[in-house]
């Protein structure tokens, strides 16, 4: 069997789980919590987290090595195209030279849900001054498409608001992305348990990213193990094919002889 | 940290997943998917499959050892109380003393609804006998107590019908028969694939038995594995205690803010 | 059009809500809304309430006409057979010779799901002894359908617990149900709105029964109307045919395209 | 009780149901299902229904007539916001300055999603030319306030997918919408059945707006009553006040006593 690997920006993944920094108690728990996640890509909010910019305060590449793990800077708390590519600017800096970026420009601090044409708007600008993007977006398979067209290297919707904890409320739309989809789709933000993402998975995204759902476990570290197999299992339960829903094991084709 | 482990019968196991034998291709497809499973208790109808009865076929036992596992003789296929507790004793038999027995009655042969009134009698003979009664059983929470105070030692609420599938769709009844149960509850029926079996966990079961998820998936060995995993993840995620749902990150309180 | 009625016991009905006298704040109360919801049928809880036990107190029929309506006296309240089995006795003796009841027999105080074994031995009693019963049931289909051969006039499954207001947490178990039925399916308890009335009724029951959705609404007499509108506006929709679900409008077959 | 009324470009209306002329056998079939409906507010696909512009043609106006319903002309077929715009042009032609219209720009004709970017610049061009706009829209909170706040005078979120009927998908996404608006939310697309309308009503939206559901049932008169009925249900529900939920009769608090 060939390793199950996929690819983000010309490079190979075997971890399927991408996981954020925020919210632990200490850098020191967000390293044992990632360690157990197996995630190989971690990221960074530029704006809320020191990598660098504060020489007197703990820096978090102290704890998550950029030598161990892909650093992905991205731009939580912007609310604009221009502050969210300037931050993506001074990521770049702050990185010596690193490119690729997760984009989120979001429309209000209530539901932190995506400002779509303000990411519209930033993820064309990037695009054009080299960065490779991956970008967070709502469950709009239109515009899904857009993304891909103008060359980002990863598309991000979201299963339910950042936060909430609410898992994938729309699945039927996150098919509909998948159906047309020729760049990674990776379900970001929503997923609030295990099978939250092995339902990601199953449906056959490529990855999810998350980040409440394992820093505000009560045991955080221990829910970075549930989240590291679950994907792995929603992964394989997509490989394997699954069963065929059926109105009863008689019933001669799916979900036959009901009425409904 | 102490080994996460659960008891039946008074013998500990450390995997939840429990599997059936039946619909595969062949024997040795049963021994591969079940050895990928990881399952340390394996389930077999005594009505369908050979393991001993009839000499000149091949028999289960040879490919599944009651070495490696423990074999958990199935009623499957009886309709009557007084079907089922000859099957068990014959399966006792067979097996030179066995006396872990898992019951199930059935309604009818288009459902594969289990026929509660027969199951009870059934269950409290096969008690007052001297078995070890694990007991298939439709999602009623009163007849969940019932079957736990004659002395099951374990009590298997459906998820849905047997070989349908359609998932757990009543997760609600079996919160209601978890919150009073002492004895280990199991899913049994109705699983489709790996996010169901998660669910299972999260909601608190000690485990689940499933069989037509796996021998039916396309590929029957990758979804061993797949669910494999994702019980572990679902009793991770249990243990790990999940975050709280809210309507959106910046509630006070969880789920806040809606007016349903 | 031939006017779309129902009949229970050899009695037609054009009104397929059944509706509760308990839990409104005065017999005032419980008069105008049952008033607005059109409703033919009212059932009373014969331990509970007033229909002349006690001539000093309010008398429910002084506000609920057995002229206007068919009472339907019920056994809330009764955890065991015998106590099912006097209390309907009571209840005919009280209302000269009445012998349509409501059965339902209880398992415990905490949940109030349906004793399944007492529920089948009441039944059985009672229609031996010339009752006309409508029962009071889980959404077991092996039971609905022996609660049918053994003559009872109408079957009553739950639509989830009583009280709670949770709607039809297993369609697919009424739709099973449905499926063999050939007495009325009416759906008994877990109504908590509107749009689950008017499920009930796209499902293809008969009707529904309800008490707490209405009585404990804010404004239980306007919730009246609305239950009134929402059984017969699923019950034409049930009559019309709904459309095919399909993944997009484009799809040549219903929900067709999509992989899972 | 003052009647329940509501505004839409400073008229007022009782009927809360909107409803469409396409995919109809014929224009008596369209006629005879309209009146059935009781809606006051119809609306017409200019590209694809004679109103006029072909005067050999039978004109729908003269089964629908302009004095008894609010015409509504509609952008159906039109995939930027050029062809929009002239589109509703066409319309104020034809109909006299009559300049309410629905915007509708769709991103492709296999999904009929909406193509945001499209509908927010014709949006604002129609509202500068003098239009009072209601718009068809995906379920984004934050585009529903743009189209509030550039002066739209109803915002319409799917549903579900044009053609669908899968009933509203995401229900959270349309209670997000509800809690800011400050103009009429009212569902368009995806309602399949009548208890998919009540639920529209229920979360609190000012009306639903529909074509499908009726036009491909098999008695779309009948399901047109029913669709009525469905909305004043599901409306009075709202008003009224539903029960709160819990997970048991005998819950202190609602869903209290339950883990999950």
């Amino acid at each position: 069997m060939t390793p199950d690997t996929f690819e983000i920006a010309g490079r190979s993944y075997q971890s399927r789980l991408l996981i954020g920094t925020g919210k632990y108690k200490d850098f020191e728990e967000t390293r044992a919590a990632i360690e157990m996640s197996g995630a190989e890509i971690v990221t960074v909010a530029i704006r809320r987290t020191n990598i660098g910019q504060d020489a007197n305060e703990p820096n978090l590449l102290d704890f998550i090595s950029p030598d161990k793990y892909t650093i992905l800077p991205n731009t939580a708390g912007c609310y604009t195209a221009v502050d969210a590519v300037r931050t993506c600017k001074l990521a770049r800096e702050l990185l010596d030279g690193h490119d690729l970026v997760k984009l989120e420009v979001l429309g209000d601090q209530k539901t932190l849900y995506p400002e779509m044409r303000e990411t519209l708007l930033a993820a064309e600008e990037l695009v054009n001054d080299g960065f490779k993007v991956m970008v967070y977006t709502n469950d709009d398979p239109i515009a899904a498409k857009k993304f891909e067209e103008m060359g980002c290297v990863a598309v991000m919707p979201l299963g339910s608001l950042i936060g909430s904890g609410l898992g994938i409320l729309n699945p039927h739309n996150i098919r509909i992305i998948l159906e047309e989809a020729k760049v990674p789709i990776i379900v970001d933000a929503g997923v609030g348990t295990a099978s939250d993402a092995a339902l990601a998975m199953e449906l056959g995204c490529e990855g999810v990213l998350m980040n409440s759902a394992v820093a505000h476990a009560k045991n955080p570290v221990l829910m970075a193990s549930a989240m590291k197999k679950a994907i792995e299992a929603g992964r394989e339960a997509f490989l394997a094919g699954r069963m065929e829903k059926k109105a009863y094991a008689s019933a001669s084709s799916p979900l036959g002889g009901l009425s409904r």
